[in-house]
């Protein structure tokens, strides 16, 4: 028996989001429909470093499984792609200790978030983007957000239907930018809450318009209170960009860095 | 009654192509339910700059329509987009002359094609470019390209099954580009046949990975027969881009250009 550790992308357009639940299509439910195939029916349970909702995308979800299969490391991508659909897209399989966990091990994680500056309808980005019908400031979102950096409760930013009791997570940089017609956010942290990223989003962006100041951030992270702060940014611009391990570093991730 | 002209973008990926056919959900169908809805049941009739095939996305396709309806054209958009699924977006609506026809009156038209240079799957690009997984020479299918510039018959580069006899075609720019991690190309001509970028794209494809030589595609042109030329590339990497016409420039399409 042999742990393998994955780098897996997917458009979460057609999923009802990561987790497997009942008569929906779910990314781990082709994962491991994959696995069963690929196993001759031995049914593989596949652990992912967390769930992703509903229309949320991934660039580096990390999963990892056991399997008794011979198949040399670098055959393994294709084999398992063969398996998959097309919208979902194993880039590179890599062996781990059998202690290894995709969840429990990781040490920090990256979202972003892609907003689509136009006032016109994008066809092509309509599930891959947020689209911004008005102006935005950046240099005050950019101010903005240094407030929510560092270790912090962030029950103001955690959608309220969670069991989560320890809400208290550590933010290490919020990042914005803009490449051509988008706005790219980017956040990174140790752990992030149910919809966080999202309702951070929101936040921010509320800030961006104007209605709502830099200060106004801060006062709504003391609030620890999910009413003050602003709506939770649509589902389809949010990306689970990279997840770190302390002993697993992917190549393809590397080339990735831009 | 009062003829106008709408600047129309499509996500082809799940449309039989722009024409109405049995039991097939086509644009031109979801266009004219839509104007039918519009206009209070009374059926109404699209016409086109021409036909694009399953897959094929459109970025600046024309249409033209007579309406009775007393809408003022800046209110156009809106209504009509409110009536279209997602994937159709009305971006311009145009007042024009009664003999104002978007197929005939037709002067240019540009088509792009997007290929995606990566060995690995883009899960979010697969309805939108054709990955190439090898190495492509950009002087070669440059230099391959200006060998079909010109006023040619193109009977080598037009898939078999057509009506058409005419097959002389007046191509009066071919260019490519590297974009990040894509390869374009625009073509621009007087018109095109049924295929024919696609097959041009097949074949300039075949220079780039060595395959051919830049005369082979002189001779390839020479030679009037389908058989000589290289595969049609696959139908997501085809954007219609533009179609010019004498007396009608719509604003969104300026903005367009980079």
């Amino acid at each position: 028996m042999q742990r393998v550790a994955c780098l897996v992308s997917y458009d979460g357009t057609n999923f009802s989001g990561y987790q497997v639940q009942p008569r929906k299509r779910t990314v781990q439910l082709e994962l491991e429909r994959a696995l069963t195939k690929l196993h001759k029916g031995q049914e593989i349970k596949v652990t992912s470093s967390g769930r992703t909702d509903a229309g949320v995308h991934a660039i580096g979800q990390v999963i990892h499984f056991d399997t008794s299969l011979q198949i040399p490391l670098e055959r393994w991508p294709n084999a398992f792609n063969a398996c998959l659909p097309n919208d979902i897209h194993i880039h590179e399989v890599r062996s781990v200790e059998p202690q290894f966990h995709a969840r429990f091990d990781t040490v920090g994680k990256e979202y972003r978030y892609r907003m689509l500056l136009k006032k016109q309808g994008d066809v092509f980005r309509r599930h891959y983007t947020h689209t911004i019908e008005r102006d935005i400031n950046m240099e005050r979102m950019k101010c903005a957000a240094q407030y929510l950096v560092g270790t912090h409760d962030f029950s103001s930013f955690c959608a309220a239907n969670t069991d989560v009791t320890d809400k208290v997570r550590e933010v290490t940089a919020i990042e914005l930018w803009k490449d051509r017609d988008e706005v790219i956010f980017s956040f990174k942290g140790s752990g992030f809450l149910y919809n966080m990223v999202r309702i951070m989003v929101g936040t921010l962006l509320e800030v961006g318009y104007g209605n709502l100041s830099s200060e106004g951030v801060a006062q709504i992270l003391a609030a620890q209170d999910r009413t003050k702060a602003s709506k939770t940014a649509p589902a389809q611009g949010l990306y689970l960009w990279k997840v770190d391990y302390p002993n697993l570093v992917f190549h393809h991730n590397k080339n990735n860095e831009s």
